[in-house]
């Protein structure tokens, strides 16, 4: 069985081969600092702008993947990529430049496992022998963005959270390696009602809530089936919400439950809630999370990736932000 | 085989149910206009502003392909849509709307194709019973964000197209229809150093070339093997170009090349080099050329949508404009 209920899918033979992951400063100044391939001392990247800078991170971040592999471009069949920016601009360049066929996904910050779930399911299923999936954000570029430029010093409230400076690539393929990829569940998009771009934590709670509780329901397993169920980006805000969403179900993920915002920064460190970006995910879990996999100090997670489908036009509009999370399920993998 | 070469898909048993298209006023005065299923005669669709106008749209192509099938949402399990907005966000409120599990695609104005044989990899691969894949345009949406608003009354030249306002959506699966979905091509990322936002068909032709060129080469086919090879929206300007590139790897189309561009207006609308958008591509193929095949009119066509992956603050930093083009075969399907 490919699908599972509606919205659920198990794969039967693919794994995570290699992973490689890029950050800026305060990464790399993390509690994770250690665990990422390239960090830069400049939230600049070395490169003339911050568009330039977000393109080069996930370049990196493809380029440690394939080094890790020994392969080259020309051995993938697709590349799977999305970031925050307008038409995914820096996912648009970086696969200009590797001339991999190229797939663009938006889930805003969900884009990590949608890509993910995306590309093993292509993996799984016959239509690609292998596939790099990889997200970028960068702080400059998502602030200028959605909000104010930095330079313009406006003050924010607490249930901000602060994008990730980074980017992830993960190569999938059907080759034997220590990360099992075994299930995925896409997510519906929900809406509470939040109108407040400060406040992503709280507008994406109901979308993580709504995935976890359908994947355990598709797949019949319990949240202690797991040894971790990782969020991407809740943040201080956003995590206790779904929490209390989920206990409602009868679920309870207090002993297990991790945000990757939390993980990613030190509390001393000046970001708010919390860490966010579609880099947010990819890093903590391709950086750190597949490592420990890898070891065998994790034996099965449930990686659910948040995306705050924000749009400044539409909230100048009056709309309230849609979410949505998709989650995929990565179990450690003994040697044959 | 599921995977022809690198970058090409064959489907065993995927077919094209139901297809619903919406469109403007200028799109129901031209050549098609009768094929559409729902037209408004005014820019606005009856809604406050050109977003939720854009966002009617898509909601009504999805409904109409659904009436058709006389199926409901929650017969579907994924969703898979983009448009040109930024983040998307004509499909994220869509999918909000409709609260099917939901995957974002973005591929500028190769979405159409990009999400079609993504939904039927999923479908032929037992990942999905039943997906929806759905894009769209809107004139005014598209000026205001890529361009200027159109309230400026900036001059345009000769080279420039017209976005479509419209949407289209398709209903895939496994179950036996007149249209077969027997094949698809990812393209890769193209760049022929155009900076011109208002030349987009020079900018995507060699994508499109790109893509037909590999498409032929990996399925071991001709080009007269099919009744039309038909690109999405290369415009007066972009198709000769097309023409002449393929030529010169001895690929000839001049009999059987036809462009959506071209397709969906009349030569003496006010839309200078032709049509563009995610819904030209869309509103031809699904509002036109499937029936066409529904009737075996049309036998075996191959659709390439083409993508200008044209980001305005990129090219403020003197970047020229990527481009992609996806491409999928149709078949007709003889009754049981």
């Amino acid at each position: 069985m490919k699908l599972l209920g509606r919205q659920t899918w198990q794969f039967a033979d693919v794994f995570l081969n290699t992973a490689g992951t890029a950050v800026g400063p305060l990464e790399s100044e993390g509690p994770l600092g250690d665990f990422y391939d390239k960090a830069y001392n400049n939230l600049h990247c070395n490169e003339k702008n911050w568009e330039l800078a977000e393109r080069r991170l996930m370049e990196d971040a493809v380029s440690s993947c394939l080094a890790k592999a020994k392969l080259t471009e020309k051995d993938i069949n697709f590349f799977l990529a999305g970031d925050l920016l307008n038409q995914i601009v820096s996912s648009n360049y970086t696969a200009r430049g590797n001339e991999i066929p190229f797939l663009g996904i938006f889930g805003a910050c969900s884009t990590s496992m949608e890509s993910l779930a995306l590309g093993a399911a292509l993996v799984d299923g016959g239509y690609a022998d292998r596939i790099i999936a990889a997200v970028s954000s960068h702080n400059a570029t998502a602030e200028r963005q959605f909000r104010y430029p930095t330079e313009y010093g406006g003050q924010k409230p607490d249930t901000a959270t602060f994008t990730v400076t980074g980017a992830g690539a993960a190569l999938v393929s059907r080759e034997r390696s220590n990360v099992k990829l075994t299930g995925a569940t896409i997510g519906k998009v929900k809406d509470l009602g939040i109108k407040d771009p400060f406040d992503m934590g709280s507008a994406m709670a109901p979308a993580a809530a709504d995935t976890i509780a359908a994947h355990l329901n598709e797949t019949g397993t319990n949240a202690d089936d797991y040894d971790l169920i990782v969020t991407g980006d809740l943040s201080g805000v956003g995590s206790p919400i779904l929490k209390m969403l989920l206990q409602e179900q009868e679920i309870d993920i207090s002993s297990n439950h991790r945000d990757c915002g939390l993980m990613v920064y030190r509390p001393d460190q000046p970001v708010f809630a919390g860490g966010s970006g579609c880099a947010c995910s990819a890093v903590v879990t391709y950086g750190y999370l597949v490592k420990e996999l890898e070891k065998g100090n994790l034996n099965k997670i449930l990686v659910v990736a948040t995306g705050a489908l924000l749009n400044p036009t539409m909230v100048q509009q009056k709309e309230s932000i849609p979410t949505v999370a998709h989650a995929v399920v990565m179990e450690h993998a003994k040697e044959v």
